[in-house]
C-alpha cells in the first residue's frame, strides 16, 4: 500500500425526506444562495421541498449552471453572490451544480481574478462554506473537494481542487432520481463506473482492500445499472446506485494505490471541442486506454476479468480483450454509445484533440506519466470506430 | 437500504514516518497532554517520535491507561489536565488508550460527575480536542466516536458515543506495529473480525455495497491475519490490517445496514467478571451467537459460507454449521481460544454472567432485540465447551 492521506468530513444525509435535514446544517443567520440548472428541481418536487426546509431563511437563487459548468456562466452566480453579501451556497442538483458551486465558493472571496484558480492554480485563502442536495448520482462531487470548470471562449476545461470548497453536507435522497432522464442514468452509471477504473486499473501495490472495495463498486454498478433503466422507481435499486457513485470518488478506493486519468483528461478535451456528454467520452476512451496500455496494466487486468467479470478461462490476451469487450457492452447496454463515429466523430478529428491535449501540457498522463502525445493518439484513434 | 448518516471528520495520515506529521495538526500554541499506557511506547521508538514531532511544545504525560481503561485511572488524568489547562489530548497507544483519552475528552470540561456520561448518558457539551497515533490495530477506536471505559469498584464496562470526542487526526504508521506481542496481533484481528460481523451478519436489506466492503474486510483479515503471525516485520501485511481494523469501525460499513452487537454487550460482561482480553470475549461469544440466531440470520450466515468461506455445496445447515466452524478455527489460528474452558471458566459462571446483563437492563439485544435473558444464557452455555 502507498502512503497516504484521508480527510473528508462532508456529512451524508442519507433516505427519504433527508431534504428537510438541511435546515439543521447551515445556521440560522445565514444569508443562502441555492443554485441549480435548468430547473428540472421545479418539476420534481425538490425545489419545494428545499424551500420548504429553509422557510423563513433569507434565500437567494441563481439557476441556469449548464452540463459541464462554464466561467461566464459561474462568473455571473459570483457576481451576484457577492452583490448579496451571501455567506452559504447550497447546490442543488447534479455534479455540474456541485463543480460549479464549489468554484462560486473559491471565486466570490478571490481577491484576483478567479479564472487563476483553473489557469493558474493561484492559491485559495478563503471559501464560502457550501452544502448540496445530489439529484443525479454520477460524478461524487457531493463528497470531495474536486470541481471542474469549462471556458466557452478559450476551450479550455479544467479542474481545481481544495478543502476549503468540500461541501459541509450532502443529501442524498434516492426517490429524487426517479424522474431522471434514461440518458441521465446511464452517464451517471458510466461516469461513477469510470471514476472507480481510473483507481483499480493501473498496476497491484498489494491493497487487497482497495482493490475489493473498488469491485464491489464496479460489481453493484454492473447489476443494479441495468435495473436502473428498467424500473426507475425502485428505491433501492437508486439508492445503491447513489451511494456507489459517491464512494467512487470520496478518497476512499483511491487512498494508498496509484490513480491513471488518462481517461477522463483525454475525455475533457472531446467534451471541449466536440460537445459530447462527459459520461459519453469516458466509455469511448475507457476501452482504448485499457487495450493500448495492456501491457503495463497486465496484472490488474487480468484481477478485473476474473474478478468481475468472471473470466477465468483462456489465455491472458484472450481473457484480457474479453475484460474489455464486457466492459464496452456494459456502457452500451447502459445507453451510451462507445465509439466515437457514434457521434458521428472521424478520425480527422484526432489531431486537433493531440494539439489540444498538447496546448494543456497533458503529455505525460496515467499511472506511470507515460501517455505521452503519440500514445494519446493510439489511443484516440482507436475510439475512432470497431 | 436503511437511512443512514454519515458523518467521519477523522484525518488519517498512514505510512511510515507519518508521525512527524503531527506537528501540523496540533495548533501551535496548545498545551498537550500525552497519554499512552504501560510504556512500550518508549521501547519501540514511537515515544521519542512523537516528542521530535513536539520539540518546543509545551507537553505534559500520562502513562498508565491500562486494557479495558478505567474509570480510577483516567479520573487521574482528568485532574492532571484539569490542573495543567490542557488543550488538546495525544493519545499514543491502542483502543484503550484512545477510548480512554476520549473520555478524558468529554470529562475535563463536564461539570457534573463524569462517570454519569457512561452511566446515565449525561449530555456532552464541549470536550477537548484530541489526536491519536495508533500502535495496535483492533478497535477502531482511531477513527470514530466511541469510547468504553471500565469502572472496577463497581464491575460495570459501559460505553458512550460523542462526536466532539473523535479524533481530530490519527496516525496509522504500520510499522509501529512490528514489535507487538502475537497476543495482540491476534486479539486485533480477532477485533476487527468480529466488528465486522456485527455490521453485516443480520439480515438482508438489499444493501451490496455494504456487504461486499464487509467481506471485502473479511477475506483480508483472513488472508493477512496469520501472516502477521509468521511474518511480523511484512509492512504490507501490517498495513492491510492496520487499515482493515480502521475501516471495520468507522461507520462506513454499518451505514444503511442493522447491527448486532450482541456479541459485544455479552463480551464486556466476560471481561469485566473474569478479565479475560476483550478479543478472548468476542471469539468465545460470536460463534454461539451465530449458531443460535442461526434462523433469523439464516439468509446473511449462507451469503457469509458461501462469499467469505466458499462453501456452496452441501443442505443449508451443513454450510452455515461450516462457516461457524471455518471462523472458530480461523479465531484458534489467530492464537485466541474460542471457549470459555480454555479460560478455565465453567457453566457455573453463566448465572452470573446473565445476572450481570440483567443489572445492565441489556434484555434485548442483537439487531431485531429479541435476545433476552434466556436467550444470552443459551448462547452462554454454548460458550462453556465444545
Amino acid at each position: 500500500m502507498l502512503d497516504f492521506t484521508f480527510y473528508n468530513p462532508t456529512k451524508i444525509l442519507f433516505g427519504k425526506g433527508q431534504i428537510a435535514g438541511i435546515a439543521q446544517e447551515i445556521p440560522q443567520d445565514q444569508r443562502i444562495l441555492i443554485t441549480y440548472g435548468g430547473g428540472s428541481i421545479k418539476r420534481n418536487g425538490v425545489y419545494d421541498q428545499v424551500m420548504a426546509a429553509l422557510a423563513g431563511r433569507t434565500v437567494f437563487e441563481f439557476a441556469g449552471i449548464e452540463p459541464n459548468p462554464t466561467y461566464e456562466t459561474l462568473m455571473e452566480a459570483v457576481r451576484i453572490a457577492r452583490e448579496r453579501n451571501i455567506d452559504f451556497l447550497l447546490a442543488v442538483g447534479g455534479g455540474s451544480v456541485i463543480d460549479g458551486t464549489k468554484f462560486i465558493a473559491a471565486a466570490v472571496p478571490f481577491p484576483g481574478e478567479p479564472w487563476d484558480i483553473l489557469a493558474r492554480h493561484a492559491p485559495i485563502q478563503k471559501a464560502l462554506p457550501l452544502g448540496s442536495v445530489l439529484t443525479l448520482p454520477a460524478t461524487g462531487s457531493e463528497m470531495n473537494s474536486g470541481s471542474v470548470v469549462t471556458r466557452r471562449a478559450t476551450q479550455d476545461k479544467l479542474a481545481f481542487m481544495h478543502p476549503l470548497v468540500q461541501p459541509r453536507f450532502s443529501v442524498l435522497d434516492p426517490s429524487t432520481t426517479f424522474t431522471l432522464p434514461p440518458r441521465q442514468i446511464g452517464n451517471g452509471v458510466v461516469d461513477a463506473y469510470t471514476h472507480i477504473m481510473e483507481q483499480y486499473l493501473t498496476y497491484p501495490v498489494n491493497s487487497p482492500i482497495q482493490d475489493r472495495f473498488a469491485e464491489g463498486l464496479l460489481l453493484t454498478l454492473i447489476e443494479e445499472g441495468p435495473k436502473a433503466l428498467a424500473t426507475p422507481e425502485d428505491y433501492d435499486v437508486r439508492a445503491n446506485i447513489m451511494w456507489c457513485a459517491t464512494l467512487a470518488l470520496n478518497g476512499l478506493i483511491g487512498a494508498g494505490v496509484p490513480g491513471d486519468w488518462a481517461t477522463h483528461m483525454i475525455g475533457h478535451e472531446i467534451t471541449v471541442l466536440h460537445g459530447l456528454d462527459h459520461a459519453q467520452t469516458l466509455a469511448i476512451v475507457l476501452p482504448s486506454v485499457l487495450a493500448v496500455k495492456r501491457d503495463k496494466k497486465r496484472a490488474k487486468l487480468l484481477q478485473y476479468a476474473a474478478r468481475v467479470w468472471g473470466l477465468t478461462d483462456g489465455g491472458e490476451e484472450e481473457r484480457i480483450d474479453a475484460a474489455i469487450a464486457k466492459t464496452r457492452d456494459f456502457f452500451e447496454r447502459m445507453g451510451v454509445r462507445t465509439y466515437l463515429r457514434d457521434y458521428g466523430i472521424g478520425s480527422d478529428a484526432v489531431p486537433t484533440l493531440v494539439a489540444q491535449l498538447e496546448r494543456h501540457k497533458l503529455t505525460r498522463l496515467g499511472e506511470h506519466g507515460d501517455i505521452d502525445l503519440a500514445t494519446s493518439r493510439t489511443i484516440l484513434e482507436r475510439c475512432v470506430a470497431a
